[in-house]
């Protein structure tokens, strides 16, 4: 099953708003159609958004082949600013799109590079969240029992995705792990999507509502805490799905570590702190209504920010394709990124 | 609007799974209707539930009327067992079971007595819940941002109810306090009841998933927390809806005063701590649909505690009819019921 396939003339979207029911695909062949999916949150997990975003230059550019270089520079300009303004926290959205323009820009051919830097931003996050996997997994014994909020795994991803890849891979280990999923209010994504990936995987899951974090942590043995991020400043304070804040100060209070499970590309180092990352607040409705029926009274006030910010000093690590980077996270941070360079520079055709 | 009233020969119950859509009201001529009601959280809320479990009992009570003394007894016995089986946290049902069969023992015409001491229940939950109000009420200051979980209001008592009550009492003495009301999963109650009794009293009141709870403390000015109780142990540890432990976590983190507001008849004196009271554990189904709809995959486990225990070190005082109890619980809780006892004595008619 895949979240996200370039097809040449079209995107191919799983429609994860349909899942655990139905496995739907939805076959995008405008930017438009996959910019409202974005918005809409059929397809979401930041690095998953990050494909998606350069898959849809990659569909602007297939369709403006035979167009002449400022013409196709100028179609990738508009797709750029459609797909940009569809969500504000999630920077690998960001990060794909200047990725995939700058190398257009830098192009005799910018349509055929632009498809080229597209597959490439896909294949490395297939490689990488496996490299994540395994950075991550060495951190879980046998016998733990972690619990995760939203979902991080291969649904919000191209690969086998960043919290939920480092927990399938300890269980392909052979360590047993036990896995408690935070439903996740208001979309619900722990209860759909990550129960669902995780039976896939056949590692262990109990579902609990956000609100049993605290005593789930008490009572059942919560040894480790990993959720995946939405954006990382150059601190290491982390925006992600609303209540992992709680979660975090939760998991401080019973003593249990709390690990953030990201790519490199999650980490914005314009950022200096949480306070540099905007916050999008999302409609009145995903918390008004369920499935139809209204279950907030006409009058009342809503309040849903969709993410909400972790301090760094409630991290205990971030589990990258880098390693797992340790406080103070300024400099890990930093490290990793050299690192980052100089692998870069190994691998690079030039 | 009346949560519940006794009407001779039925005993009518506003079926809060309708609200806040719909204001139905079921006329129970039985005593399994009445227990129907409450296992299904139609009614709900400890002191409501003590007022439904006497009235169980005054029907049973007006139909045996004509039977002999014994027969009466037997009769009140089996309603006592069917009523004592619905729900194990919420204490305030046993004692009001006991104290009406206590009444009834003792007379010899037990039908006329259980009526008058269930009246007596109800018009005494009426009048405490206003005391406890304004005992609260002093707590409070313009300006105040204050934060609840499930419902603790009006539906939740025969009353004013009892957190609700006292941020209602708040602002009818002309203090603005604006409310942050949980949506508390998984039925909903802070969504559906408390945004809906608020509203009606004119208290301005947003509406938010409990996962956002650290994140409005962080970021809205909390300065107060206020929730019920469904049990509290003679040390101060509090039973009450899932969630609220979670919340007394973060309260303290943000230095956010913690408040339980409960009367008397919620202390469970034989309970030492909360390790003994017993925790129900509800259906898989609760969480695992929504309005007909899956939204968690078949084969993964559910966990479904309806209540947790916070600890009384997270508890900055317990508002009471008997006035606001503060640490160390165990003497603060010793006083208010000698109080009490010296209160029933000059109340007596005898």
């Amino acid at each position: 099953m895949k979240t996200v396939e370039f097809k040449g003339d079209s995107v191919a979207i799983l429609d994860q708003t349909m899942l655990p029911e139905r496995e739907e695909y939805i076959e995008c062949t405008t930017v438009e159609c996959i910019a409202e999916a974005i918005r809409n949150l059929r397809i979401r997990g930041a690095p998953a958004l990050g494909v998606a975003a350069s898959f849809a230059l990659a569909l602007t550019a297939s369709q403006s082949r035979g167009e002449g270089r400022e013409e196709v520079l100028e179609l990738l300009r508009e797709s750029y600013e459609v797909i940009k303004s569809t969500r504000p926290t999630a920077v690998n959205l960001l990060w794909a799109l200047d990725r995939v323009m700058e190398r257009a820009k830098a192009s005799s051919n910018p349509a055929e590079e632009t498809i080229k830097e597209a597959l490439e931003i896909y294949e490395e996050d297939l490689k990488l969240n496996q490299k994540l996997s395994e950075n991550g997994a060495e951190l879980l014994r046998d016998g733990d029992v972690a619990m995760t909020h939203c979902n991080a795994g291969g649904l919000a991803t191209a690969g086998v995705g960043t919290a939920l890849g480092v927990l399938i891979e300890a269980s392909r280990q052979g360590k047993r792990v036990k896995v408690f999923a935070d439903e996740t209010r208001p979309l619900l994504q722990g209860a759909r999507l990550t129960a669902f990936e995780l039976l896939e995987a056949k590692v262990p899951v109990a579902v609990n509502t956000d609100s049993m974090a605290g005593m789930v942590m008490r009572r059942e043995g919560v040894s480790k805490v990993i959720v995946g991020a939405d954006r990382i400043a150059s601190n290491g304070d982390t925006a992600n799905k609303i209540g992992t804040y709680s979660l975090a100060v939760l998991a401080r209070e019973h003593g249990i570590p709390f690990y953030i499970a990201a790519p490199l590309s999650t980490i914005d180092l314009q950022a200096e702190s949480g306070d540099d990352i905007p916050i999008e607040f999302r409609g009145r409705e995903e918390i008004e209504f369920f499935n139809g029926k209204r279950v907030v009274p006409r009058g009342a006030e809503i309040y849903n920010p969709a993410f909400d910010i972790t301090p760094s000093d409630y991290i205990a690590a971030i589990i990258t394709e880098a390693g797992v980077l340790r406080p103070p996270f300024r400099e890990s941070i930093k490290r990793a990124f050299q690192w980052k360079g100089r692998a870069d520079l190994q691998t690079s055709p030039g």
